[in-house]
């Protein structure tokens, strides 16, 4: 699976929780607010401070995922999946480092990881008394946001000046708090072990968001500081004890986006018109590339991790949809509403706050509908070169407005970040990108029609193939020195630029820009207003008895080690390194090597298997709250110790983008016993053990 | 899972296939009419006459079940649970042969079973045209009829004077063929091996008609004449080289019954009214049996067999429905029906036979909802007991009647078996007896209220606890010896009885018949007269292209050992006995005992385990049409050597009642090297291996 922060066609709006009694093991905490006295109730036992900042500093965010320091001198545990494309980035055409794994001889041979950075939370703010103060009575809508948005600002600037520390704006209960996090970011990464992706991913696409696994889904980073290992402040211990059934865990971990508080109207959008798109858009990129690498091995090789993302986004995007279309949950999900709705018509000063929210929201709905197609399709028809090109224009474009005038993928919070992914080198493959342009050309074609602007700016009356063979070949937008060198010249260096892909770009930006303004205006500004006072009239009602909205930021989830019920019968907790050659063997081995050979082995564990401990757990299912970009959490005991590292979650746990059913959501994860026990009787890994385990 | 013959509340009736185009691995195929082109077209072989004879004969029927000959002396080979009443009705308080497993220690020791009778198939005629020959053109319905069964047990008769075979009747394709299959029957059957229960049942009712499977259901068995090992005239050889992904298998045993040419509206009905009542009436059972259970070990003991069995009805009944309830399968069966419909509409002969059939049963089908209630509770109230005086009564009424004014259940076919039942020892516990009685009365009461006839009869105003202890206390029906008694007494003796069980029976015995007789004419006449003329047009439209619906009798099916969709990943098409460690670890193994110990093993396993080898495989899936009463079938490769033992199917094979899909549908099977590596390196029985190897 790649389980990380994903997005929607649809704005991140939406709500604070629809009722405040939480199902037991329900919730994505913040770290401020753990349900405490819940938790002491549940299982005699419940997180302290010093537990809570112990198991806080250790954690970290990784670019779409979560990680942790799991040692003193700065080592990193993280997915193999999280870590995947930066293993990429730093494998070459002879050192495939996906494929055959990585152990750094010693630390003199890490790789250092160009563009990977981490953060550690070192400290939370509530601003939102702050905020509200410089709000006068009588003020606009208007003067109102922008007074807000300057004050965030301002706060920020402050906090920075003050710490050294990188503040992001968090909002939480959708405007019910505001807050300013504080990181430490971390810029030295290096590589440090990475396991086969054969057994990182033993069971491919077909296991992903499956249960009983076996995936040795980890990868090992070190952070360093002014060129040498980093001291954390905070690292988390490895399990002397392991887990047993029954057993309370604890992730913690950046659960990217829930929809949980999308009102009914939304949900069944979602479930009747954006999901269905989206799924129809994800099969067809995924068929042009598996069609692309049926070209040559070495085509083949490289859409493989591209083909695996979009598999993975296809079920993931399906788990969700199936849970939009469970009649129970809906039902549910339509009381929430209903008694949400009688506490706001029973309110005077509630109804008047929240007015026609919701028939505004399922208007505006209505009219994204007759928008979804052009907004999906007006843009940069899978060409990755056109992509950098639009960045380009825009960027220097827009780059001397102030920040709240621009795109908002460029304002200050976002402009670094997108002037680094111009600025870094990509792998690419010319021939790919003629090909896959080419046929996002020729879907636009089909789709809109040839009397559509953007299909006249685009192919100008000719052939698909012949504008994306011609504009790929005589672009150097490949060459990261050529958009830096566009980057610097700004404004003016563009505009006088001759590349073909900036040529089109230039055509392109109108248009796409109109299909988003009247995308904004008539839909997202409804949605996000009306969301907004739906959300203060929940947030009135419920308060903080509960947890928001998944943001990105670091939860707390919790519960235990449970089996679940699924295929007609119960799930075992655990599996074992016995279970994996049962896969393995009962798939005919590497000899079938049957489906691709997504059963098979790496030879080093073939080897090695008279070594290992048959009845050694590998991996595990627990009942915790859990969403993509969770990736990589590491799972503690109430010891604080490590006993896991989550990187999945059945197929149950998908629906979970929707709403919380902990009847058979589990997480799934790599236990700390069966990944030592893999470096140490597989890889002979000792100094990483040694240092993993402090001996 | 027990896997045997099964009944549902509605006769069997109907009819031939919908379509002569069967998919590719469907059919049940009679011994005489094998697709033998397509299996040629689809594997580049096909068995020949040998080979068929060779398998036939080797083929053994069970009593509810199947099994095979499987060495030169008499060996025979089943499943676990379809030999397990015999091997609990051999076991005693000191012995429980059940849960603790035999082995006989030499064959002076093998256990013989009294009443176990096995089935060789030795011949099969048909007798279609013959009997065609007796009805004269013009002759009405019921005197055709008569003159038809007259001419049958004229037939059996002769064939059975003639060869001393044992020789039935047996309607194909719902009257579109009739046949003589006459069987070698074999009466001094003895115990020779039997694993525990807890390895032949690994998983328990949890993993009941699932896969991925570790189940080592088998029971080994030995047929003698004249007191010495007898010596088959055919068996299988034991395989030398295996299975592997992709092999043909066959599977020859005796499917008990299909109902996949029921119209739509018998589906309809089965899906809305019949299932759902037969669901609540095994719950309540399910529920009775666990409450009788609590009151003590010896309790829990007693009932632990009927639990096993019930669930699993429950199991098997929820698959069937689940075929119902899906409106993909609903739509193919619907448009099976048009086209038929369309065929005989367009046919003036088809049309004059076919007549109002279809109409017909849906009105009969409204009629039988209304009876449902009354036909399913007017009985023996979970009375053992009461069924014992009942079928005296009715036995002792109409012996001396001709057969076919008799009951059907004591026709001359059945007779003897009644008599049999009657006359045999089995378990009997009275305090579960009564407990079981109350519960059944108070239910009565509840749902038919206590003005019914049949409530007055049984109750008289008393507590129906009462009624129960009082009747079972005061009853000798539980000894073999009164029972005995009372049916060489007749009618006499029966009247003259004051058995208190005896005098309610009586009371019963008219109500019960009243409820029966309305059920026969108003509805079950209907559907069987109505269905033969649908099933007869069916037949003139697709003929022997296709098979006819179960029937008990010996099937021939084939199909490749394949994976399947399910649980959202592809499932493996072997386990290993690594698996089963992996199972059992993952639960905590012994020490967790999770859920009732369903994955537990017997300690000789443990024992054992290191000299196991974990690749060996354990059981396989494979792509057959089954259905109960196929359990103990021998799986055999184009070589026509025993390569497994179907013990079960998973999930998806239960809709196959009702229709075929390939999909998912598959047979689950012990593997033949699995169950030897057992008997080997756990067992040390080394003697039996010797033998079943030939060596």
């Amino acid at each position: 699976m790649s389980f990380r922060a994903r997005r929607l066609t649809l704005p991140l709006l939406v709500l604070a929780l629809a009722s405040g009694s939480a199902k037991a093991e329900e919730g994505m905490w913040t770290f401020d607010n753990l349900p405490t006295k819940k938790i002491q109730a549940a299982y005699g036992w419940a997180p302290d401070q010093a537990w809570l900042d112990h198991v806080r500093l250790s954690a970290l965010r990784f670019p779409g995922g979560s990680g942790s320091f799991v040692s003193a001198d700065g080592l990193v545990l993280t997915n193999h999946h999280v870590g995947r494309g930066w293993i990429q980035r730093v494998s070459d055409k002879d050192h495939d480092y996906v494929k055959n794994g990585f152990a750094a001889q010693d630390r003199d041979h890490e790789i250092k990881v160009p563009g990977l950075e981490l953060l550690t939370l070192m400290a939370m703010d509530n601003i939102t008394d702050r905020l509200a103060k410089v709000v006068k009575p009588g003020a606009s809508e208007a003067e109102a946001h922008k007074l807000r948005e300057g004050e965030i600002e301002r706060i920020k600037k402050e906090m920075q000046e003050k710490t050294g520390l990188t503040c992001e704006h968090v909002t939480l209960y959708q405007g019910g708090e505001h807050w300013i996090y504080s990181y430490k970011k971390h810029t030295d990464v290096r590589l440090v072990f990475a396991p086969e992706m054969q057994i990182a991913f033993f069971g491919g696409d077909y296991d992903n968001f499956t249960y009983p696994r076996h995936n040795l889904d980890f990868s090992i980073f070190r952070v360093y500081e002014n060129g040498k290992p980093c001291h954390p402040k905070a690292f988390l211990h490895w399990t002397r004890t392991g887990l047993k059934a029954g057993d309370l865990t604890f992730v913690t971990g950046h659960p990217g986006r829930t929809s949980r508080q999308d009102t009914l109207a939304q949900m069944i959008y979602s479930r009747d018109v954006a999901i269905p798109m989206r799924l129809k858009a994800m099969e067809r990129r995924k068929e042009a590339l598996v069609e692309y690498g049926k070209s040559s091995p070495e085509a083949a090789r490289q859409v493989n991790t591209q083909i695996f993302g979009v598999e993975n986004g296809l079920k993931a995007v399906n788990g969700y949809w199936s849970g939009l279309k469970n009649p129970e949950a809906m039902a549910r999900i339509a009381a929430a509403e209903k008694d949400l709705r009688a506490k706001v018509d029973a309110d005077p000063k509630l109804s008047a706050e929240v007015g026609d929210a919701w028939a505004r929201i399922e208007e505006a709905l209505k009219v994204s509908g007759n928008l979804a197609k052009e907004s999906q399709i007006v843009g940069t028809a899978d060409s990755t070169l056109l992509g950098y090109a639009l960045a380009l224009v825009r960027i220097t474009d827009e780059e001397h407005l102030p920040s709240d005038k621009r795109l908002p993928e460029y304002s200050d919070a976002n402009l670094k970040a997108a002037k680094t992914r111009l600025s870094v080198h990509a792998p690419f493959y010319a021939e790919q990108e003629i090909f896959m342009f080419t046929q996002g050309l020729e879907h636009a074609a089909k789709e809109l029609g040839g009397a559509h602007p953007y299909i006249q700016a685009m192919l100008d009356g000719k052939p698909a193939a012949e504008v994306a063979r011609a504009a790929v070949s005589g672009s150097k937008l490949a060459d990261p020195e050529f958009r830096k060198a566009l980057l610097a010249g700004g404004k003016k260096a563009v505009a006088e630029c001759q590349d073909p892909m900036i040529l089109l770009a230039q055509k392109l930006d109108p248009l796409s820009r109109e299909v988003r303004r009247k995308q904004v205006e008539q839909v997202q500004s409804v949605l996000t207003e009306c969301g907004a006072r739906i959300a203060k009239a929940r947030f009135a009602a419920y308060g903080k008895e509960t947890y928001p909205d998944a943001t990105f930021t670091l939860r707390l989830t919790y519960g235990p080690v449970a089996e679940y019920p699924a295929n007609g019968t119960l799930i075992q907790p655990f599996t074992t390194f016995g279970g994996l050659f049962d896969r393995y063997d009962g798939w005919g081995g590497n000899a079938a090597a049957a489906h691709g050979g997504a059963w098979t082995l790496p030879q080093r564990w073939i080897d090695k298997r008279g070594a290992l401990d048959p009845a050694m757990p590998f991996n595990f299912v627990h009942k915790v709250d859990i969403i993509g970009g969770n990736s990589g959490s590491p799972v503690v005991d109430r010891k604080g110790e490590l006993v896991g590292l989550i990187f999945d979650g059945d197929i149950d746990m998908l629906p979970g983008n929707y709403f919380y059913d902990d009847k058979a959501n589990r997480g799934v994860s790599v236990d700390a016993r069966g990944l030592l026990h893999a470096l140490d009787k597989v890889y002979g890994a000792s100094a990483l053990v040694a240092e993993l385990t402090g001996k």
